[in-house]
């Protein structure tokens, strides 16, 4: 992984057999970004992903383990007990360009893959919503 | 809802509830934006989406009833007869990971709803396309 | 086609019948970018999509003719031989919000078609990466 700060945006290229999420977190690290918003695209493999389960409060996981194109990880860098935390959601498709998606927990690069962060100043924490069982956004 | 404006952009947790759209023009509204680009995830329900028939020039509306993922909200702050007007589209998994989308209606928040408008001091108009009978960006 | 360049951000219109790479291309070009982000959204027709085979190291495309919403179109611009070069995917639904996408080699505007850049001064040059046939970004 290779990444350039220029201002307020981070163009970070992520290297074919690294995490996607793994490396947008060290960026988020070495950066000490309190908060930021996530693009990129890409070519992916072995992906883990999941849905939201509203009523058991529980990440349903599902694995993808094709070669497919990352058509869209949108996301956002924030803080969990002062710490970046990435928040990533992906949609992609496989040979037939059909296409899948999900929360991302990780996904292995397999040829591109480019990403942007849009970084800012603001220090956007996540407190636990007891109710819906995840960190949300605590402006 | 709630939300943070920082140099130029603003951070947006939609609540458990809210209604996606509405809010996001709440936001456009507050902040008397002129202009701005779009971005968010979540997982959204009820959910009112459509497409554009070219040759009846009316929008083809559908309704999505269950709990979904909210993988992809892209979309636009512009004015229409000077006042701020939300634009976007969407896409969005079910349970098994199948993608939908189009134009968003609107749709209702159910956990986490994170968006980020990069706002800008342009006056970006909207003017009614008899053409193509929609209102377009008139740059 | 007609954009406006305020600050770090381009907006940009692309008009029915134009192609949407050709015209942002054009826009790179017309404001001699190194570097950019792209976001976008509209209503495309007469696709060319593809995906990357990973061991012949070729395009595999596939024509796509019917209207459809472009519900998302993240790409960027840098260089390649020191010219602007545009990389986009997309991801795009039918009459019934069925989602398909890839690789965006072109699409003929149909009806709005809105997209943002977001510049920046960095010379984000891409060099043939001969393990994987394409060539990446060299930060």
């Amino acid at each position: 992984m290779n990444y350039k700060k220029i201002e307020d945006k981070i163009f970070i290229s992520i290297d074919k057999g690294e995490l996607v999420n793994q490396k947008l977190l060290e960026v988020a690290e070495n950066e000490q970004l309190n908060s930021g918003w996530i693009n990129g695209l890409g070519a992916i493999s072995n992906l883990e992903i999941g849905y939201w389960d509203i009523e058991k409060k529980v990440y349903v996981k599902q694995k993808f383990n094709n070669d497919y194109e990352l058509l869209s990880l949108v996301g956002n860098v924030s803080l969990v007990d002062n710490k970046p935390f990435i928040h990533t959601h992906i949609s992609f498709s496989d040979t037939k360009h059909n296409v899948f998606g999900g929360h991302l927990f990780d996904a292995i690069v397999i040829a591109a893959a480019e990403f942007c962060i849009f970084t800012s100043e603001y220090n956007l924490h996540r407190k636990l919503n007891c109710g819906i069982g995840l960190s949300l956004w605590n402006i």
